[in-house]
């Protein structure tokens, strides 16, 4: 068997659909550091500073802040293997694909779904949280931040955390497309455990899922039996065991860590409120190219549109996937389709992490322009990028 | 908060614990090309070269060949969340850590475990297996091929898989350690399912678990409710679907893949028996080399010791995990301490892989000779190193 080793082909893709990002050189770099004994001294210590560095960019004191093994959904997994018990109800906002995922997840553990059905591309509101809990007794909440089927924002989060609490549930929410892109304030929140993922806006290669458990919420895993071995957090926490002796577990996926470390510098080096602006900033102009090319928004309240992932209804006449992989084969450019409900009538455009910049989003409005004149879908091929640029030129224009 | 890159560190140390193992500059060189999208076409070669490849190694015709996205263990989770059902009886063979560790999985699945409980350093004869089903009606015999904790070499694979299937059971491998160093003949011995590592024998970090199924067992698979989310074959089996339209299940570790595919490259370049060959030759080598230095190993018998991982005894009056220590800050060299019963009480030096070659073994032979005479435990520093090289220079030796 003929292979040619990777290292040797032209993989360099401009990454613009719902994660992966584009990846910096310096996490690449970083990725390729020779490996270490998952028990190293040294290797410990880039453990111990990961976890101070998540702290940081999950806004929370939690001692149990840690990646887990697998991609962002085995965070998902992780949190319902150790919080989620038979018998449990389970409130599920399903406001898209992911909330449905989860409602998979928590009835294959064995637990009672009380889904809370929303129209895709909206979000739940307070009262509508209160309204569930009355009707129903429920042991836990669980909603995503950031839809990323649909783009769509949650908001309220701080009250949703309050009224949960006060029905003595706890609340477990997926952040795997906010963190790194927008605040996540899991202590201020209210949050009781979340997970996420690398690929989005941390933009480090998928592989790892950061997951921050507070205390009520490891007092429930310590001692129980698990329905899983590989993410049981009780055994799990003796290998994460700061300043105490490490327990082995599971072979910790060691340069997939060193690649999460050096993402999560990069991150703190920007500072969290300059990055989340420049998401914000970011947003606005492709929002405005977008719509300038024809576009429109799945999420129809303007604040409830997530700065870093842009789900939008193709203008008449446009062939999704014939032109998706034109603009993959022609530009390098490589945009997401819709998911679900929105297969092949809608696209998804991230602008997540590093794949967030001005220059790119000239690319991006560049190349979608030039294939829609090709097609005669649009008449003028630098309608988006002038209408981007404009946003950028305002003083008045958030960010 | 000031946190130095990993890159900036120098972190160059020698593993010869029982993995990871050293890994080759190719390998950390594809882990470091630019990650591409889970769904994008040229991934999608990768993935599929990936698979072939894994074939090979494994000695298979199974389609369902694939590195599920997570640590060694995250293999066994999958083969019990897909392939045990509650209420089935599963023969569990214990001879060590792993074994053990496999029947507490088994368990949290809500199955019976069968257990063979055997000595420490020991595997299971044919006999015993028949034995065990004559009394029991079991659906499933589960066994480690290669006992990381103990170093023992299970023999008799393909009469053992004719006992399972005359009794209708699954039969399910741990591979972890052997893929890579030693034979594996899936389709040859009737393994119904197995599982391995990537930071062993194949020497790329940790990260993923290469597992194989034959159509028997994705028959039992498909369609049903599996117990995991994370790990249900039958989606993930839509995603890894050669030759056929891709299901997006969970977001591949993109990179560590790319890791894995160089990894199997160099492999298959170096050809499966050469490899093979090289493990014995090395092995005997540092086995003379090792009792050279007073140490005596755990597997009492020769033929069942495995040529990469060799948990010895340590003379009598060495402090274990001092001596230990001072090897890795002295010498950059890791070994391995001993795990469960052995904790303290052994050694486990690895020649895994990349690690397994004849100027590592010397290093690491000076290595503990100086440290051994330093300490008055040996009087000459050099006798692990010439009784290796004595080996290596006489033609009736293996290999």
């Amino acid at each position: 068997m003929k292979v040619n080793p990777t290292y040797e082909r032209s993989l360099e893709i401009h990454l613009h659909g719902p994660g992966p990002s584009d990846v910096p050189e310096e996490v690449l770099r970083a990725m390729s550091v020779p490996t270490l004994g998952h028990l190293d001294s040294e290797f410990i210590r880039i453990m111990d500073e990961t976890q101070a560095m998540l702290r940081v960019l999950y806004q929370t004191k939690n001692r149990m802040t840690i990646p887990t093994s697998g991609t962002g959904s085995s965070g998902m997994e992780t949190l319902v293997a150790n919080l989620v018990q038979p018998q449990d109800k389970v409130i599920v906002v399903i406001n898209g694909v992911f909330g449905g995922r989860i409602a998979d997840e928590v009835s294959r553990f064995g637990a009672e779904v009380v889904p809370v059905d929303l129209e895709w591309g909206t979000t739940v509101t307070p009262d509508e949280v209160r309204e569930v809990f009355s009707r129903k007794r429920c042991e836990v909440l669980f909603l995503v931040h950031a839809e990323t089927s649909t783009g769509a924002y949650q908001q309220h989060m701080r009250e949703i955390g309050e009224i949960v609490h006060q029905n003595g549930a706890l609340f477990l929410v997926d952040t795997v497309t906010s963190l790194g892109g927008i605040e996540v304030k899991i202590d201020e929140w209210g949050i009781d455990a979340a997970y996420s993922g690398t690929q989005k806006c941390l933009s480090v290669p998928p592989g790892l899922s950061p997951v921050t458990l507070n205390e009520r919420a490891m007092e429930k895993v310590r001692g129980r039996k698990v329905k899983s071995w590989y993410f049981d957090l009780g055994m799990i926490e003796r290998y994460w065991n700061e300043g105490h002796q490490r327990k082995y577990h599971h072979t910790a996926p060691v340069n997939m860590i060193y690649a999460l470390h050096e993402g999560l510098r990069l991150v703190l080096e920007e500072g969290l409120d300059t990055r989340f602006q420049r998401h914000r900033k970011n947003a606005a102009a492709l929002q405005a190219g977008l719509q300038a090319l024809g576009f429109t928004y799945l999420v129809r309240k303007e604040d409830e549109r997530l700065p870093m992932l842009h789900a939008v209804y193709l203008p008449d006449g446009v062939e999704e996937g014939k032109l998706r992989t034109e603009i993959r084969s022609s530009y390098n450019i490589e945009i997401g389709g819709g998911l679900g409900k929105f297969a092949g009538l809608a696209w998804r455009v991230g602008l997540m992490g590093y794949s967030s910049t001005e220059d790119k989003i000239y690319r991006l409005l560049n190349a979608i322009g030039e294939v829609f004149k090709k097609h005669g879908i649009a008449s003028d091929r630098a309608a988006g990028s002038q209408a981007a640029k404009a946003i950028y030129k305002d003083p008045e224009r958030p960010g």
